[in-house]
């Protein structure tokens, strides 16, 4: 089966060869020289200097660290999907009040909408933003979003699951506090390992809040960090090894410009193919996704339809999700795709739109 | 290196062809067969009727669960060593007050000591037991403490992360509300898994209780597992494919008994040898933990020394934990130990007592 997921996606074949590998303790020298080796491609990576924590939990668990470390009261979550509506939920499940910013489906947020709901609710602590929605392929517009909560001085969270890795995110130069993603997504490696920076703002406010919990506890994590001991619980050592392959990959191919080449080659490729097949992507012209495209159904054709005759022919695409499970369906360009799956997959579409 | 440490353990080759294996969705048909393939087969290992969820996170999420799950004010803990610590310390950053029952080290829990804990703190909602406590080597009376537990109607939280897979353990029986591990101790599996059985009682408490969280909220975890779904959020797929290869090889073999027996030899072994070089293990005699030696360094040499002067020689054993650091030094006896290594294990470890 070849994949067009949109997570877990196919890894590099030197990521699965260093998940292969004997184990080892995570308080031996060579995991600790793994670990701030990744680390320190990673903070190269984002451009940030805040320390980055390599969590044994998926993206999830950060956004759990946000709320429950940096948010006393309120905070503002920005939905374009599910997974903007999951930060909401965070929120609420650890007893915030979470305002909502949501507009309608395939939009993206505006500075303008952003600007006028912290006006509305001046209150709020942080601003909770989906980078990329996933389930709508669509990207926000996340230098001036964080421009705008900047500039009314909240806390800025940015659930970047599926962007870091495939499109530009400046840490520093755009002020994120908290900035996460998931092994699972662009970078190619399974499931299991977040990751995230976090800024002093955050531990500066999270010291002083109490009930912070033991396992995302981050001001655990920022003295682990700093000991040198590189994580409070046991880490997930093989995805952080196969996170590690495939930083080093990247660097020798030319960095991380190479990489984010590589995404948007390809992806204009499904782009065109879906575009000359009469399906246009989902979301707002200019708010396309570069690492996930949601795809219009074929009139009258129900999209799990399309991921199926697909599957049968030995593709896995993903299904529409949420609420527009029936009407799209979703070809991701995450991991590892080699040209030739990616041809092959593009014509068997094209028989399949033919067919039904 | 050779590995007798106490966690990561090194794994078997089957287990470690598992993890390299392509990802693949864990939303698809084939993931969902392996979850709860992998879940009926430690239903039957604990024979327990209980749900047994796979956490994508270590076994400390499951105190975390436990904690923020099934307390609403007040819990004991059992203290051991370290590793009860963190159970305390669990319950406390998560704003409950924690009663804490600590014999001197290297002491077991008695039941007449948790029955006077009990009585003295009557109020306690549940009470928190390591099963095995791997800093001092040492195992508790598990069924004599549940049941003094029950007779108070208490839930019963056990930390099972270095027993579970190397000991027996029957969670009905003892009537055990929590029992978790992780995937990287007796099953010889990487880190990055938790599993964790959780009985209706609690999952009546939590359903009452607020403010739960998100990332371990076992009502969330509750409903997905009910509806065929697995887990909420993403699994640690090559963790559980590991997991899977290991108890299918077991089965195999002849059965869980098979992999005590395995054990049992190889701890017998360990011990005899130690004794006879004139070092006996550190904890009161008869409670001796089957899956971790902690062992008392010879006179006047500090149990680091032990440590470097194996590693040297090609033998990864485990440093003295915490307040037993110095004067110990630790052998594991978990996951992959090939019959040959324990034995050229056990020759160089004479040898380095002869050369100090």
């Amino acid at each position: 089966m070849k994949l067009f997921t949109v997570g877990p996606v196919a890894c590099y074949p030197i990521v699965l060869k260093a998940m292969g590998e004997q184990m080892y303790s995570h308080r031996s020298a060579e995991y600790k020289k793994l670990h701030y080796d990744t680390v320190e491609r990673l903070q190269k990576w984002l451009e940030t200097q805040n320390p980055i924590y390599l969590f044994s939990s998926t993206g999830t668990g950060f956004m759990e660290a946000a709320v429950r470390n940096c948010v006393k009261d309120s905070m503002l979550a920005c939905v374009n999907g599910d997974f903007g509506k999951r930060f909401a939920e965070v929120g609420k499940s650890n007893g915030r009040k979470v305002e909502v910013l949501e507009p309608i489906i395939g939009e993206p947020i505006t500075p303008q909408g952003l600007d006028d709901a912290l006006r509305k609710h001046p209150q709020v602590e942080a601003v909770a933003i989906t980078h990329n929605e996933t389930s709508a392929g669509l990207i926000n517009p996340l230098p001036e979003l964080c421009a705008v909560s900047k500039k009314h001085g909240k806390l800025i969270f940015v659930d970047a699951v599926s962007s870091m890795g495939g499109t530009e995110i400046l840490v520093d130069k755009w002020g994120i506090d908290i900035c996460f993603s998931s092994s699972q997504k662009c970078f190619g490696v399974p499931p299991g390992l977040g990751i995230g920076s976090v800024s002093k703002r955050c531990l500066e406010i999270a010291e002083k809040l109490p009930n912070r919990g033991y396992y995302f506890d981050l001001i655990l994590w920022q003295k682990d960090h700093e000991k040198g001991q590189g994580t409070p619980v046991t880490s997930v050592i093989p995805q952080v090894a196969g996170l590690s392959a495939v930083l080093k990959m990247v660097e020798e191919k030319g960095g991380k410009k190479w990489y984010f080449d590589l995404y948007k080659r390809r992806n204009t490729k499904i782009r065109r193919a879906v575009k000359k097949l009469g399906t246009p992507v989902y979301p707002k012209r200019g708010y396309e996704s570069p690492t996930v495209n949601c795809i219009k159904a074929p009139k009258g054709v129900p999209g799990p339809q399309i991921y199926e005759a697909m599957r049968k022919k030995g593709y896995e695409l993903a299904q529409g999700y949420g609420a527009l499970k029936d009407v799209t369906y979703r070809i991701g360009n995450m991991g590892y795709i080699p040209n030739q799956s990616l041809n092959s997959m593009l014509e068997t579409l094209k028989q399949v739109y033919d067919e039904i």
